[in-house]
Parts: C-alpha cells; structure tokens; sequence
C-alpha cells in the first residue's frame, strides 16, 4: 500500500472545526489508496500557554520538566484527530512518542532523532488501520523521559517519519498555499513556484521564509523526503502547493529561484583590531559562546593601518538586532580579558539583509553583477556582501529593504514562469 | 526514610500561585524528614474542557482516545509541581503513569490498577530525590495504551500509591478543611471530626459527602491506609483536617458519627405487581441494565390483593431524579415485552434522603427509634425506610430536608465532641 505523510500544523488544528477540515483531507488521501500517517502539531496557542508557565515557574527550568509540559498540546490533538477520523469512519489511531516509541537523544528541548521503529505502526496497517496519527514535536529518551525537539519540530517529525516509512510524499499543510518567489505583502507580483530544490529552500529558510523549519529541510534533502507546502484552508489536489524536491526532479530552473530577507539586522564594526593569525577565531570565539548568530563576516585593511607598528585591521559582522547587547557585552568582556584589543564598536541597528537564491547560479555567470546593478538603479548603498554557491546576500540600510526586494525581482524576472 | 502521600486536587493546584502554595507544604515534610510522593489532579477546568472537546468531536467516542486525550491535563500538573519544588531546592521529578509504570487493566476511562511497581522510583529515592510527583488518574494497560480511572481517581491514585510504598499516611488536600458531622451550609452547629472509621467514610461518601471518592476509601480500607483530608488553602500541621482510619485507631466513639443528605431523589412505585418468585429480579434486572443507580427499596402488600386472583404487591424504590426518566422507560419496555407487570407506576420526584451514620449503633440499640421520634416532633413524614449495620437512612419531602438534618443533628448531640 503506497503511503503519505500529511503534517497539519498548530494554526491548521487551531479549533474543531480546523480538525475536521484537516481529517477530511486525510480522509480524501485514504479513498484515493493511501495509508496515511498524520502528524499534528498542538492546537495553536497552547504551546505559548505551557511554556510561559514553564517560565513563569522556574526561569532556569529543569529542561527534561520542560519537555513534559509543553508535549502536552500535541497529545491532545492527535487524540481529537484520530476521534474525527474514526467518525469519518475512517480506522485510526494515536500515538504519543512513547508509544512509537520515537527514540531521540537526551538531549532535552533540542532533541534528535536516533530511531523510528516501524514495528508498532506497521502492525496496526496490517490490522486494517489506515491512518496513524502522530503527536509531533516530541520524542522518547534513552532514560524513559519525554524529549521535544525544539520549536518547530513537527516538520522535523513529518520528514523523519516519511524518510523510516518510505513514504511517497510529506505533506505539509500549514496557513500559506506554497512557497513563492518572495514575500507577496512585499511584491504583488511574487509568485507561487511549483518546485523549488531542497538546497534553494534551505536557503530560503533559514534566511527568513518561515514556511519550513530548516531542520525539515536538512533531513528531507538527505533521506531525499519529496515535500509538498500546501494551504489547509484551501481545497487542494495532487498539483496544489510547492514541490520542494531533489533538483534532478526540476527540469529547467531560472538562474534566481527567490528573494529573500530579513528585516532587523545589525551591522558591527570592530575599528583597528591587531591583524594576527588566530584573531577571527578570538573575536569570533566568544561571540559564539554568548549565543550570538552571526551571519556576513567582512574584513578590511584599516585605513589607520599606516599609524600603527603592527598590521591592524577593521572587523564587520552582522547578527541580528535583538543579539547586539549580548554581542557588544561578550566582545567587551573578551577585550578586558586581554584576549582582543580594538579601538571602538561601531554599531548600526538600521540594516536588513536580502538575499538572491537560485542553483542555476553555479552555471550562470553575471548574477552579482546584474544584481549590484539593479540596487545602485535605485540608489541603494551595500553595506556588506556576502555569497555561497547558490545565494548572493547584501546588507543595506532598512527603508529600503522593500525597494530592493520589488527591484530584485523584477531585475531577475521572478514574475515569469520557468 | 518515612514516606507520605499527599494528593492535591483540581482546585488546590488552579493556577501557579496554588501550585506553589501546594508545594510549600510538600517542602515542609521533607522539612521533617519524610520522603513525599505526590499525586496531582489537572489544574481545575482543564480536564473539563478536554472532555467537553472529546465529546463534541465524537459522541460516541473511542475511550482510548479519550484517555490519551484527557489524561494530558494531570502531566502539565505533574511537571510545573516538579518545577516548583526544584525552584524551593527540593530534588524532584515528575512521572506519567506510562513511567512508573502505572499498570492498570484496559477498562478505558474506568480502569482499575493491576500494579504499581516501586523499582523506578525507589531508585529515584536511593539517589536523593526527595519527592516523586505522581500524574494522578491515569496508567497504562498491557496493550501500552493511556488509561484513566473514571472522574476522582486521583484520590485512588493517592491509596494506591500509599498502599504500594507502605506510606504512613496518605494526606488529601482539599478546598474543605475535613469530614463534618454534617453540611455546614445547613447547620453552623456542624463540627469537624477528628477521626472518622473507613466504614463510616464509606457511608458517608457513597451519601453525597462528596469529598472522597467512594473507590478510594474502598481501598483504603482494605489496604489499612490512613487517610487524612486537610485543607490546602489553611495553614496545616500535624493535627489538621480529619484522618479516616481504621476503627481500632478510634478511642471512643459516638452512636452516631454524621449526618449525611441527598437532595434529588425520586420515589417510584409500581402499583398492583404480580407477587410471584422472581419478580424483584424482573424489575431491578433490567433497571441496573439501564444504568438506573436504584438506593432504598421496600415491598409491600398491596390493599388491592383481595381484588385479585392472584396475590399482588406494591414495589417502591429510590433513585437519583435525573435517572426517573430512564427508569421509566427500562420498566415500560419490560412491561411491553411481558417480562413484569404493573397497574400504574407512581412517580413522586419531590424527594430528598437524610441518613444517620455511625459504627456505634452496632453496640447500641434505640437508634432507630430516637431517629425518627425526631422527626416526629418537627413533624417530618417518612416515606421510606432503609437500614445497614451502620447507617439508617430515611426518604422525606424535599422540603424538609433541612430542617430533619438540623434535627437529627441536634438529637444526636453532635455539635459536641466525642
């Protein structure tokens, strides 16, 4: 029996009446042949509500605790959800973590997996059962104790659950009806991809899309896991949403597939720092330590160099607006533990990042150019630049983030198909 | 190292600031030396709404989902108690039934324990955990699925638990502050008792005292259990709240220990009833079938067994009124199908049952007759009359429930201590 798996997310099973939409949609997978294994996020809300009690309760919390309060909300719905099946008259079934079992880490909050055992599951197929639904986000450890794998897990679920079973397909049905071009409330003319490649979505993700968890995506491009992005408020059918798949799968693909963005980022400038082997690695180092993500890293011949006996240099990174007093602090403490010198911290809050991401990069020259070209056009200063093989980043100042996400598409043509 | 039970209900554990007050007391045990397993209800209206969810998902539902489903509100309890109490320094950790493992037969939402092994817990203890916190009401059956134990098992997760770990005491915590000779809202002349016999409780309990559940005391009793229902919103030490325990713990006892009420009950009568072998069970078979919980019963000769050929008698019995509608149609379906036969069933729903409770009329004669010479002087009429060993209870008109509680009440003098 071919086998789906079909992922509703917390907005998707917000509320009854959400359930028994979503359940009709597994109901139509069934009839068209499929075993289904669904996995279901907690009602949305819920999980806030557990963890700002976790919070309120114990602000260094026992993080194992943790995990089995907030797996609470996903064991309610998978429950309901099989409850609306069974009055669909479809044979279903729920499983919370332990039951699988899903075995992770003990790595608690930010668990991995370690296995799925099909047994269980497989037994209850051969039964006549023909969907088995799955309390997302959560897991069993080792040591018996509940695990969750971090926000956003129940895709990281769906896409390990579709790799152990072979599945067809993973289905992720969430509040938007695809992937696009780029943000539609920036451009009306973003555009909905019928498939996008496992590494571009990568990109797109972790530079800000949201659709998907990064994770996910890890996981699907290495299992080679086929996900759909659907809408479950819409009817949809076989061809609705974005296909994000192997790029073998892609048969003709546009040098740029996206412009991405992200809207508060911070420009640091370490001025005159001594230019010595292993310096990155000091300044750097710590900033790690402190939990601070840093992104687009430059390095300049300071301009004072000529003033001083030894090589200096100007250091600039960016990272995100709400880690810069944790930057500024672990790169002070780091300075007054003699382990970096610099002359001052320039710091600009007024940035955003946007980004070109396409796979036909690899084989197209020019994109840099012809994207540098389209900014200065509009008179947008780059403050930084980044790139990797499949995506070019700038930094520019925030007002115009919006004029250069509507010039980079059009520049690239993103409003045209194929 | 001694050990206690202490049971927290619905409302004792409402929101986080009862939770930690709940916790206070937890740490003054361990304080006095007491290792402390404590059991937990759902934060009060969270099992409600999970209920209230389950029903209107599926009417008929599948009890198996609906123990996945409403058990979850006992672990979210479990783990913010184990978080306070780690806050407070003292070493805790939450368990679900599934990993204790709480092993209970696969009755859903009615299961009864099989076993309640010590071995992941005393090794929890053995290395210096304090407190094991204990999600009430749930376990698991052989077949790995959630079970619950049906509304207030809680209390008899509490037993339970006391019985399998040999604790000194299992300790209720409530919104009442004991057992009372009676209702305080009907008489302010009400005194808490300081000790109440297993029996007694039993009695009282299954009359609509309503603190303890009635399966908890059964095992309480017969594991010899103390149990002590206390007051988690006062100050308690030692001497607070009322201990139900064996009766040999209690010294000297009065004739009569309480005065218990139910307020809406029925009396039916079934006129003119073949008097013939068998006919009790003809009529109670298929009213237990029907979920009736029929109390008090008295047959009577009929004065219109002259008139018949055959002998003829009258049969009255109680039960609670919202069941008079089901007990209608359970005898008039029997009636159809030729199983009984009756002239008319007299319903009179304007009931209400008052008892006298107390192991001492075991040893005393007279009680009866100094119970309803009471009555007589407030002229209350008795419409039925049922006995045990320890308890006679009495159907009379609604409206002088209150006023045959004040007076058996002050007839048995117990407003004054033993």
């Amino acid at each position: 029996m071919p086998l789906l798996v079909m992922k509703f997310g917390g907005t998707s099973v917000a509320d009854l009446a959400r359930i028994r939409n979503a359940a009709e949609k597994v109901r139509a997978e069934v009839a068209r042949g499929y075993d289904v294994i669904v996995i279901v996020s907690a009602m949305s809300g819920k999980t806030n509500e557990l963890v700002g009690w976790v919070n309120e309760t114990s602000p260094l919390y026992d993080a194992r605790e943790y995990d089995a309060v907030v797996s609470s909300g996903e064991n309610v719905t998978a429950g309901l959800m099989a409850l609306t099946l069974q009055e669909m008259d479809v044979p279903a079934r729920s499983w919370q973590g332990w039951q699988v079992p899903i075995q992770t880490t003990s790595a608690h909050g930010a668990a991995r997996f370690v296995d799925i055992p099909r047994a269980n599951i497989d037994a209850k197929f051969a039964e006549g059962f023909k969907v088995a639904v799955i309390a997302g986000f959560q897991g069993v450890s080792a040591e018996g104790r509940i695990t969750t794998l971090g926000r956003g897990g129940s895709d990281t679920t769906a896409v390990a659950f579709a790799a152990a079973f072979g599945a067809e397909r993973c289905d992720i049905y969430t509040d938007v009806d695809g992937i696009y071009t780029t943000d539609p409330r920036i451009t009306s003319k973003a555009r909905k991809l019928e498939k996008i490649s496992f590494e571009e979505m990568l990109e797109l993700a972790s530079l800000g899309a949201k659709v998907l968890q990064t994770r996910s995506v890890e996981l699907a491009m290495r299992y080679k896991v086929r996900l759909r992005v659907l809408s479950s408020f819409d009817e949809t059918d076989e061809t609705s949403g974005t296909l994000v798949c192997d790029e073998d799968e892609i048969m003709e693909s546009k040098v740029v597939s996206g412009v991405a963005y992200s809207r508060e980022e911070a420009k640091l400038t370490l001025v005159t720092v001594e230019d010595r082997p292993g310096i990155a690695a000091a300044i750097f180092g710590p900033l790690s330590e402190a939990g601070v993500n840093v992104d687009m890293i430059v390095q300049n011949i300071s301009e004072k160099s000529q003033d001083h006996d030894k090589p200096v240099t100007d250091m600039t990174f960016s990272c995100p607006v709400d880690q810069v007093a944790r930057a500024r602090k672990a790169l002070e403490t780091a300075r007054d533990a003699g382990q970096i010198s610099y002359e001052t911290l320039q710091v600009d809050t007024d940035a955003a990042k946007v980004s070109v991401v396409g796979i036909g990069m690899r084989s197209h020259a020019g994109v840099a150019a012809r994207m540098f070209r389209a900014l200065a056009e509009e008179g947008v200063n780059i403050k930084v630049i980044a790139t990797s093989e499949i995506k070019i980043s700038v930094l520019i100042d925030r007002k115009y983030m919006e004029l250069a996400v509507q010039a980079l598409h059009d520049a690239f043509e993103l409003d045209k198909a194929g």
